[in-house]
């Protein structure tokens, strides 16, 4: 069909990075290289896979890459004072605490540690607070990734009813608060949610952060909804089932190629930004 | 009709001061009194009147009520140093800067230099982003007094469809956040949401929030829908029109005697907490 669109991740991605190139010379003038320092708790092998991902497109595009990799018994106390010490850090611009953390650690108190100005990854309350009240810099990665393929294919938000499926501190919630911020009445659905379905088909978007594979089928969705997945459960499936949803969907994320280089991209862009405001201030 | 509930926010605000009654016994032999400081800026005569209702409400509980009044030209900078001296004066348990402020004061930079432990009226982003995170102590006070409310009742909320009218940082979106955690499916609605009536109809909860006089009619509500109003308009007017919201309603808030005065309840419960933590901490 002629007015189907795919959102295509890697096109809005390379878009991203290529303004970036510009801002990272400029700093480079001015004698600055931004800098992430990603921290990866334990030998979880998805959480190596992102947290190399992360660090190989930083360098890609000449960003440091900082890696830090604890223990699989470090101690909250130990990551605490790993983050302390980054945040003290002046050569370091951003800090990315990979999710999740071993159990013994308590993973909320290590997110509130990261300092606002670094917490280039979205994840501290107030930096959500800040974002929600339309004021942050730094929302979550996932979230800003989404707002960035919806101001890139130019898809209309005002007014329209958003559906996200989800409600977590780094998804769920920040999409829903973006969303909100730009105007879309915003319905937030989860578990508990009674009538998914009903919710579901009167969406104009839909927002998939449920982390349930081929959670939402096309027959819930109203014709010529716009569909952004979020989703990424194990074997690269997202949330939404692809060929179902594509049928009715005016517009579509795919799933691998779809938020995810997006949400990479995102993380780089903070931190760039983070570096330049060391040097505006 | 017998199966109708009037929300009576009388009863519920003087359950809660009774409550709070022992706790400040309790506080005064430990030595401590509880202390709200407001600040009201400029002659604003419905602001002089909440302030005054406020402080009155303060000292009938034993509560000391430390009254400043700037005057209406007062600048951004004179205001913050008021704050300030605020936050590091040990005898303030609470701060309330009294909203609007005159327009050449930058209000949210104000709110945002209240001391997170005094922010018991809920209003800065990093209060909010606790909030909404789960882990917050001092929601805003009419979001807070909504969900007493709500708990004093015993009204069932979880995985029910609440539709919140307005989006602002101390109420509509606070408030969406709090019916959220407590597993309600939440749609928030606003000036740029197309056919609200649409959405309401299918609301199992009403949260008015919206600053307009009668501005939710009982046509627009499923039949036996929660109806909570927030608005206090000039006249002692909700946002609700009562009359043919009544007939609907399942549960409804009357306007004077629903939410306002659990609000101001709401208000002296988390400056008695303020005053607890500063003992037991």
């Amino acid at each position: 069909m002629a007015d189907k669109l795919i959102l295509d991740g890697q096109v809005v991605s390379n878009d991203v990075k290529q303004k970036l190139k510009n801002r990272i010379t400029k700093l480079a003038d001015a004698g600055v290289t931004p800098c992430l320092a990603t921290i990866l708790v334990g030998d979880d092998p998805s959480s190596e896979t992102y947290v190399r991902m992360k660090g190989n497109a930083c360098e890609k595009l000449g960003i440091i890459s900082k890696r830090i990799h604890l223990d699989k018994d470090t101690t909250t106390e130990q990551l605490l004072e790993t983050i302390q010490s980054l945040n003290e850090d002046q050569a370091v611009h951003g800090i990315l605490l990979q999710h999740p953390v071993p159990n013994q650690i308590d993973e909320r108190k290590a997110f509130e540690t990261i300092a606002i100005e670094k917490d280039v990854d979205g994840v501290t309350s107030i930096g959500y607070g800040q974002t929600a009240f339309g004021f942050g810099v730094y929302p979550s990665c996932t979230p800003a990734a989404i707002m960035q393929i919806i101001d890139y294919f130019d898809i209309d938000i005002e007014g329209k009813h958003a559906v996200v499926v989800g409600r977590s501190p780094i998804l769920g919630k920040p999409v829903s608060a973006l969303l909100l911020n730009r105007n879309a009445t915003v319905t937030t659905c989860h578990s508990y949610t009674e009538n998914l379905n009903q919710h579901l088909k009167q969406a104009d978007i839909v927002v998939a952060a449920v982390g349930k594979p081929n959670f939402i089928k096309g027959s819930s969705l109203k014709e010529g909804a716009v569909v952004l997945d979020a989703g990424y459960n194990k074997g690269n499936i997202g949330d939404v089932e692809y060929e179902s949803c594509y049928e009715k969907a005016s517009a579509i994320t795919p799933v691998p190629g779809g938020v995810g280089p997006v949400t990479i991209s995102m993380l780089l862009k903070h931190t760039v930004d983070a570096a330049e405001r060391t040097i505006t201030i």
